[in-house]
C-alpha cells in the first residue's frame, strides 16, 4: 500500500509501507473515503516538533469498515464509519466525563493519510452513520473527526451561551470552524480575528458577525473597545503560540472564558497575570468522540456545511502540495482523496 | 487614632495615624467590631512582596455604621455591615457578570486592622446585617468578609456540584473555609491535605471525610489512590506556590477544574503540560460581594460556623503578635478586638 510519511521537516513522501491489519482483537481496519492534512501537522513538517524517524502521517478519517477483530461488537465490516485522533474506549470513568481524549487507554490514530488505516479500540472511537451517506457529504463528514469536533470543544471549552459575545482567535480551518460552532451555540456577536480576505469571508459564511484585522495588542484593544470595555464573554484560542495565548486571556472579561485547543508551543503563562485576570481556563485536545454523534447529525441532516473548510481538493499521490500549500497559507484545509 | 501599620518585614507598628474620614460623597466610614490578619497579610510581612514605604494592615472587616458620603443611599449610620477587600461598585457591567473583585472602578479597602475604616463605593461594597447581630456571631460576620468568601469562591471556581469528590490543597483559614465550602455545596467526598493536627480536626469538623498528609507529588499519587487513579473531581488550591498550583493541577481528574485562590507568587504554568492535564483552571481574588448576602445569611441562620478558624483573640493594640503567631503558624488565625 502506497501512504503518507514525514521523514524530515518539509520532505512529505507518498511512498510504498505495510498494509494496516488487525494487531488486536479490538482493531477495524477502514478503507479511508477522505482524509485530509491538519494544522498540527504543520508543526513538524515546519520542523517546530521533533519526529522519531519516519512517521506515518495523518489522524483524520472516515470511511468502510473492511475487517473488524474477533472482540469489536458494535462496528460491522461494510458500515461507513467517522472517528478521531485518539481511540478511546468509551467506557472507562474518564470516557464517562465525556473527556475520551484523556481515556484511560487511549491510543494515537495515525496513519490516516492512506488508503487503509487500523483503528484501535474500535467499539468505542469509531461511530456509524444510519447508510452510506452521498458523496456530496464525505467532505463535512470528514470534518466532523477533527478540525470541526476541536472547534466546537474550543467554543463548549469557551463557554459559549445563548446570546454570549465571541471572540475566535486564529483564521485556520479550527478557528473557522469554531465560528461556526459557536454560531450553533446561540452566541449573538462572533468577532472572526483575521487578516485574510477569503478566510474572512468565510468567517461570515459560517456566522461571524464581525471582523478584527489588528492582532497582538492592537487585537485585544479592538476587542476591548467593542465589548464596553470589559472584553468578550468567550474567546476561542485555535492557534497554539504564546501571543494567541496572551491575546486571547486579555480579550476575555472579567469571569469570562478562554477555550484553548491549539496545540501550546512554547507558552508560558504567569500565574499571578492568570490570577488577575480573573478568567476561566480550558482547553486540552479535544474530545471529539463526545460530540461525534451529534455533529454527524447535523451534517447528515444538512444543517452545518464544514467541509467548506476544504479549499484545496488533491488526489492522496499529491499530498505533499497539500502541504505545501497549508504551509504557504495558500489552502486553509487540504482535502486528499485516494 | 491607633492603626496598624507594616513599615518593613517582620516590623508591625500599632501607631498613630490619622483617622479615618469621608474623602468622597460614597463613602462611609465604618466603626470596626472586629478585624484580623489575613494569610496574604503575611506575603509583605515576610518579605515576599514589596510594600511601598508604610502601609495600614488589614483588608477584613464588619462593623458599625459611623458616617456616610452624601451620595451614599443605601447605607445608614447605625447600621451593622460587612464587607470585602475590594469596594465595587456593584452597578458596573463587570458587576453585573458576578465579578465585583474586578469592578471597573474597584479600590483596595486597606486599614482595616484599626479601631475606624473608610469604605469606598459603601452603597455598593457593604452589606448590612437585619438588626445588630449578637456578640457571638460576630467572628464568623468577620469570616464572610474575606476568608469565607475567599474558600467559598475556590469551591465554586472548581466547580463543586453535589456528590463531586474534591481535593483541598493547603489547610490555611480560606483552605478550611474551602472545606466548609465544598461540603455546603454538596460534595460527597472532601479531602483535606494538612499536616497539622489541629488544623486536621478542624478540617474534619467543616465536612472533611479524608485526610492526606502527603504533598507534592506524594499528595498526587494519594489522591490518584484515592480516586480509582483519575483524580479528583474539583481541586481548590489556597496556598500559590508553584508546588501547590502544581499539586493542585495533577490531582484533578481530566475535565476536573481547579479553583485557586492563594495568590500566586512566582507560579509559572507550562501551557503544552496544562493542556494535556485537560483541566479547567479558573481563580483570581474573590469576588466576595457575590456571595455576601447567602454567606451572611447561613452565619445568622446558624447553618454554618466559619469563626471556628479564629484560634487566637487578640486586643487590637496586640496586633505584632498575631503576626507573629500566624507565621510561625502557632495560629490559623487571630481575631483582633479593638
Amino acid at each position: 500500500m502506497l501512504g503518507t510519511m514525514l521523514y524530515a521537516p518539509g520532505d512529505i513522501r507518498f511512498e510504498e509501507r505495510e498494509a494496516p491489519r488487525i494487531l488486536k482483537p479490538t482493531d477495524a481496519v477502514i478503507r479511508v473515503a477522505a482524509a485530509c492534512v491538519c494544522g498540527s501537522d504543520l508543526w513538524p513538517y515546519r520542523g517546530l516538533q521533533p519526529i522519531n524517524g519516519p512517521t506515518p502521517m495523518g489522524h483524520e478519517y472516515c470511511g468502510l469498515v473492511e475487517e473488524v477483530g474477533n472482540e469489536v461488537k458494535r462496528i460491522k465490516p461494510g458500515q461507513f464509519v467517522v472517528g478521531s485522533f485518539f481511540a478511546s474506549d468509551n467506557t472507562c470513568l474518564i470516557c464517562g466525563h465525556g473527556y475520551q481524549s484523556s481515556c484511560q487507554h487511549r491510543e494515537f490514530v495515525g496513519g490516516a493519510q492512506a488508503p487503509m488505516l487500523r483503528v484501535p479500540l474500535a467499539d468505542g472511537t469509531l461511530v456509524s452513520t444510519p447508510g452510506i451517506p452521498p458523496d456530496e457529504l464525505i467532505p463535512s463528514l470528514l470534518a466532523t473527526s477533527d478540525v470541526l469536533g476541536t472547534g466546537w470543544f474550543a467554543a463548549a471549552a469557551a463557554n459559549v451561551k445563548p446570546g454570549a459575545t465571541v471572540a475566535v482567535v486564529g483564521d485556520g480551518a479550527v478557528g473557522l470552524l469554531g465560528v461556526l460552532s459557536a454560531q450553533q451555540m446561540g452566541a449573538k456577536r462572533i468577532i472572526a480575528m483575521s487578516r485574510h480576505e477569503p478566510r474572512q469571508k468565510l468567517a461570515q459564511e459560517f456566522g461571524a458577525t464581525d471582523i478584527v484585522v489588528e492582532r497582538g495588542q492592537e487585537g485585544v484593544e479592538r476587542i476591548l473597545e467593542m465589548t464596553q470595555g470589559i472584553g468578550a464573554d468567550s474567546v476561542l484560542e485555535c492557534v497554539g503560540t504564546q501571543e494567541s495565548m496572551m491575546q486571547a486571556i486579555h480579550s476575555a472579561r472579567a469571569g469570562g472564558s478562554i477555550g484553548y485547543v491549539g496545540v501550546p508551543h512554547g507558552v508560558a503563562l504567569s500565574g499571578e497575570e492568570l490570577f488577575y485576570e480573573h478568567v476561566h481556563l480550558h482547553g486540552g485536545p479535544a474530545p471529539v468522540r463526545a460530540f461525534l454523534p451529534k455533529l454527524i447529525g447535523l451534517v447528515l441532516e444538512r444543517k452545518i456545511d464544514p467541509g467548506k473548510v476544504f479549499d484545496l481538493r488533491l488526489p492522496l499521490n499529491q499530498v505533499a502540495e497539500g502541504y505545501r500549500a497549508m504551509d504557504e497559507r495558500r489552502a486553509i484545509k487540504a482535502l486528499l482523496l485516494p
